[in-house]
């Protein structure tokens, strides 16, 4: 088998350093003579785990001492019930700004508990399609928070500001967590589904401001509950241990690369090198925004859709994974997330080029 | 590093030849370049494992087709509230029988969501402690269904029978999934969190008859909606994909074994072997009742508790971990699930004997 680049939106590409890692010491950790995955979660090996991961975090995100870090069960559609029942009374209101199908989909869940506003932020000019914070209506008094996606993996809109406002803001980083710096006092809670930036599916990481913990709604299901999590280091339940270790390598790997600066500046590499080849083909075609650009999912048409399933499948004979595009919005999607090496998508883009040149 | 045979009660061993096919293949699955846990959930390749491991659970348990078959996030705790919310309508009565420590925590949970009656059918005896389902009292007309815990892990109490009512019966047979056969026609609903019988921590596995579907209570989140899940393949939400597939090997393992009659003879075997160790010595004791004795879990104590700490320490200086019992009850407890082979339930019985000779 030769190398393969796997463009997947999730579950996405991990570090090959960390796969590497995992299998070598999948059956036996540390001496112990069994595998991680079987061990107790409050034996102190895993609690090791559990502290180290959060420390890495912190250090990766400098997150302010006055955030609760939580590792939680599920991914984005139990956050989306989670964020208005630990956040807001029941049916009190909170606005939820929609610049694609992630934010749109939380305004659903999100209803079932608490008055769901939701704004429509999204532009279409000049032929591109993008989503702007300042089109952000007017809040009420009584919102009790901003809920936005600043990178939305199926529409391939990344939002790079933050909305401007005094309420709490909720940002659902679950595809670009870990790949610019942010300033997390600028937020209420971060959270993120893991399966993107972070580790395998069925974990989910929430950065909370630990004034916020203390209120849940009445009927929280506890393992969405922030305050039990917190009050019990993610451990009330038995959280997912194998998931949990995994994310805490990628932290480490993550700190190895230099830290999220660092990874940035290579992030924006790989997508300035996708968009150059795009903007520059008679192809492919991407209708977003310069500004809205997303450097994790890019997404791009073909001119003549007929192709599709061709590049597709000589993609895959090139070792080109996972590149169709969201069936809710066809076309092709590269989702380039912290693990996928520059070497990646250069392979994509001569790949790109070639077909063209043979088909276009 | 020698031979470690692992006693936790959960994260749990899993069988040898699971865990090494995994290493085998965390890199590069089915030839694919990728592992598992990096490719969509909604994938070809990943579909197949999803099919292929419910096809070989509803072989190995004889589900009959009137059942659907979900696989979930979260485990014991979050069945704790998706139970009642999908089963009962907002303050519905349902009865609860309280076997031990994890039947009791049920309760706490669906009274959030219902009016979650609840019966002791614990009793002691002549010295020992057991449960009995005789002691399950009068039914209300309107019980929307009946909850117990077949096995308490942390208590060591298994029951044996199945509730005598026409109400709908819900099992947690988390930690005795698989290890006997049932007659799945007896229940409404069996759920098991994966961590002691099937694989990783961090999925469930419910298995619910297919009429009871189709009325989750409005608020329900839909991470833990039974009706949800059923209706898009237990893919609503992108599923805990990598935990899933180890799921897979597990049934496919059990089936090599002969399948669920096979096993129960084995797993008969190691719990003989070790309460009779128990049984005649002077310094292991076990309380409960012989009708109720788990096979899963053997808990035991010292009759001299100043001995415990050395127990523990040679024990694990001879390959034995995690024997200690839950921090709520004390003394040892041996967690011997399906993936425990007979010749670790034996070392320990030597261990113990040994023990016994020098110390007791």
């Amino acid at each position: 088998m030769s190398q393969v680049y796997n463009f997947s939106a999730g579950p996405a590409m991990l570090p090959a350093e960390v796969l590497k890692q995992a299998q070598e010491e999948l059956l036996s950790w540390q001496g112990l003579g069994t595998s991680v995955m079987e061990i107790s979660h409050r034996s102190p090996e895993f609690l090791a785990v559990a502290q180290e991961s959060e420390r890495d975090l912190r250090d990766l995100m400098a997150i302010p001492d006055n955030y609760t870090v939580l590792f939680m069960h599920g991914g984005g559609r139990g956050q989306f019930a989670a964020v208005p029942l630990n956040l807001a009374a029941k049916g009190q209101r909170a606005m939820h700004l929609v610049s694609g199908s992630w934010s749109k989909a939380s305004v659903v869940e999100a209803s079932k508990y608490i008055q769901a506003d939701s704004a429509d932020i999204r532009f279409e000019r000049d032929g591109t399609i993008g989503a702007s914070l300042d089109m952000m209506p007017e809040l009420s008094t009584d919102t009790a928070f901003v809920h936005y996606c600043p990178n939305e993996t199926v529409d391939g809109i990344e939002l790079f500001g933050v909305p401007q406002t005094d309420k709490t803001i909720v940002a659902d980083m679950s595809s670009n967590i870990l790949s610019r710096p942010v300033n997390v006092a600028d937020y209420g809670v971060i959270w993120a589904g893991a399966q993107k930036n972070i580790g395998p599916s069925g974990l989910s990481v929430v950065i909370v401001r630990s004034d916020l913990l203390g209120s849940p709604q009445a009927d929280t299901p506890v393992i969405l509950d922030y305050t039990a999590a917190a009050n019990n280091e993610s451990m009330f339940n038995t959280p997912p241990t194998y998931s949990w270790y995994l994310s805490g390598l990628v932290f480490k790997w993550l700190k190895q690369q230099g830290g999220v600066a660092a990874v940035e500046a290579i992030n924006r590499q790989k997508a300035e090198l996708l968009y150059e080849c795009i903007d520059a083909s008679a192809l492919y075609n991407n209708r977003i925004a310069a500004e809205n650009r997303s450097r994790m999912n890019v997404v791009f048409q073909l001119a003549d859709e007929s192709l599709n399933a061709e590049f597709l499948a000589q993609a895959k004979d090139n070792g080109l994974h996972a590149l169709k595009g969201h069936r809710s919005v066809g076309g092709m999607r590269a989702s380039i997330y912290n693990a996928m090496p520059l070497i990646g998508v250069q392979t994509l883009v001569e790949f790109m080029r070639e077909f063209e040149r043979t088909k276009g």
